[in-house]
């Protein structure tokens, strides 16, 4: 059976609301085991809270935590008892782990995951990939978002690769690949991006629909976003701080008088729905996209109810043959051999 | 007495949303007076419509047209009768013109201000500075937002000195001046913004506060945001697509169903002040920084009520003495001259 690893002492709320959203996500998919990796006493006293099925839950001690003030990648390498390196090992060293779920340090999981899982033939770096809701009512897949930098245009041609694949788990068919740029002409862009067009322009196996802005991310036009990491970076959290913006705004304007704190009865309904819509935690974490198994970053602030969707695409993205899938993409387009760079 | 020139010719609503909300500046601001420059007869018949000071307003008649569809650097050497080449070489030649305010061609206005207006003495490349509204109701000002998608570290810190020298024209003192990277911590970024971090922190004469996030534009820390021009028009942009979602989404909860309507009507007012704070075109339009006059870019969509707040922005940059300020900063920081690059 399929194991799904929890880093169980990754985050703001471990291991409490990590083991809570874990256990959650039992119900919403049936084909899986848990294994969590982390201290088993404390892990052990939040799982006496909860009823579920002992038989798909397991766990694996150890008795060191990565933490955010860690170097990365000094942590992933002096840590070896770590919550974190212990789940990245048994990613390369179980056969039946397919994915592994953190909440953890962003640096510390990318830098051990290319160290202890290894990267897909080929692919010269892995990137970071989370969904951007969009008003259809879906997600926009932005690659990479912050993993590399400083870039070259064969690193955005494969973020686009990888990306395509994952929509294609997704259940997104033949899905359209735009470039983030600072305009819609195909001469926009500074070097980098322009040769990164000619490159995705001429990529096999993948429909590249050419340059978009920042505003079209959340417009859902495209499928997947190709950036660079320092730009995608920017994208994510600046639409990020327009919400944040507009919700600080809204509760100002429905505070200001007695009246308007009861029309705000009337509309906090609707704005709870079109919170849920904006909402990054429904999608789940962001997936970490060329490692050789799914590895799931969730939110270092998640709550349980973030935790449980991410496990879920965890599940979904082995089942759905995430790996395989770019593999294939990337056999397909020649690539068959991990450049130095 | 200082005059302002308009481009008559210039965006989607030319010339008639342009000469009315052209005229409504003169209500606001007192100590200036208008010259529109385009098709005398056209523009004529829209003065005709309305009731103004005769004395405060000029026509400069020209028979060409800058168009979208025309090359930037070509038509500014080529459409040498066009309402913005003429504007801008008024500009250079009448000491008394101070301002010129287009909605035409970003990329043409640009040009031809090089081209013709020229740079302040020191400046590399001038560079687009618009005010993004923030939450405390004021604005932060983010520059490069798009001229320069090719960027050196140089470029960056002088865009930091001269939007710092044009917040203090706005009357922010001291103003907080923030490094628009993919984290705050100085290790942040790529070679390029680790470079400009350092010319920033060494820079005499701004109040340099490191680097920031795109989340940060909007909540107001900081009054300036240095930026590539590339990843500057991608947080513009991405920040503007989350507005819009959000307006979208808001639009359709509220037309749900008879009951929503009927809430929306409670709610409509406080919505529209919502939209009015996060609504770019009450700042004005986009600020050139580093020419020798003043040059505001209009939205190309501006309405009169988008026209008014930019000439009223020219004239308040003339008095509050932007180029002069901008000047002095290059001096303060000893540099007097031109660089090749």
């Amino acid at each position: 059976m399929l194991k799904i690893v929890v880093d169980a002492m990754g985050g703001d709320n471990a291991p409490g609301e990590i083991v809570k959203g874990a256990l959650a996500a039992l119900d919403e998919r049936k084909d899986f085991m848990l294994v969590f990796t982390g201290d088993e006493n404390l892990v052990k006293a939040e799982l006496s809270k909860y009823k579920y099925d002992a038989s798909r839950v397991d766990v694996r001690h150890c008795t060191e935590v990565v933490n955010g003030d860690d170097i990365p990648t000094q942590a992933v390498r002096t840590k070896r008892d770590s919550s974190l390196v212990v789940g990245l090992k048994m990613l390369k060293e179980d056969e039946n782990v397919g994915g592994f779920v953190s909440a953890g340090s962003t640096g510390a999981l990318f830098a051990g995951g290319v160290m202890h899982v290894g990267r897909i033939k080929g692919v010269i770096r892995p990137a970071l990939c989370p969904g951007i809701p969009n008003v259809r009512g879906t997600q926009t897949l932005l690659c990479d978002c912050g993993a590399n930098a400083e870039c070259k245009p064969a690193f955005l041609a494969q973020f686009g690769m990888m990306a395509a694949a994952y929509a294609g788990v997704l259940g997104v068919e033949a899905p359209r690949v735009g470039l983030l740029s600072n305009g819609t002409e195909e001469h926009k862009g500074d070097t980098l991006h322009r040769e990164a067009f000619a490159l995705l322009s001429e990529l096999k196996g993948i429909r590249f629909v050419g340059n978009i802005e920042g505003r079209d991310i959340m417009c859902g036009d495209v499928d997947v976003a190709v950036s660079d990491g320092f730009s995608g970076n920017i994208a994510l959290k600046s639409a990020e701080g327009c919400g944040k913006a507009v919700k600080s705004l809204l509760e100002t304007e429905f505070r200001r008088s007695p009246g308007s704190k009861i029309s705000y009865l009337f509309v906090r309904k609707k704005i709870g729905r079109l919170a849920a819509i904006l909402d990054y935690a429904r999608l789940g974490g962001t997936m970490f996209l060329g490692l050789k198994k799914v590895v799931v970053k969730s939110h270092g602030a998640s709550m349980a109810k973030s935790i449980t969707p991410s496990v879920v695409q965890a599940v979904d993205a082995c089942s759905g043959g995430l790996i395989e899938k770019i593999t294939e993409a990337f056999a397909r387009a020649g690539v068959t051999e991990t450049p130095d760079e």
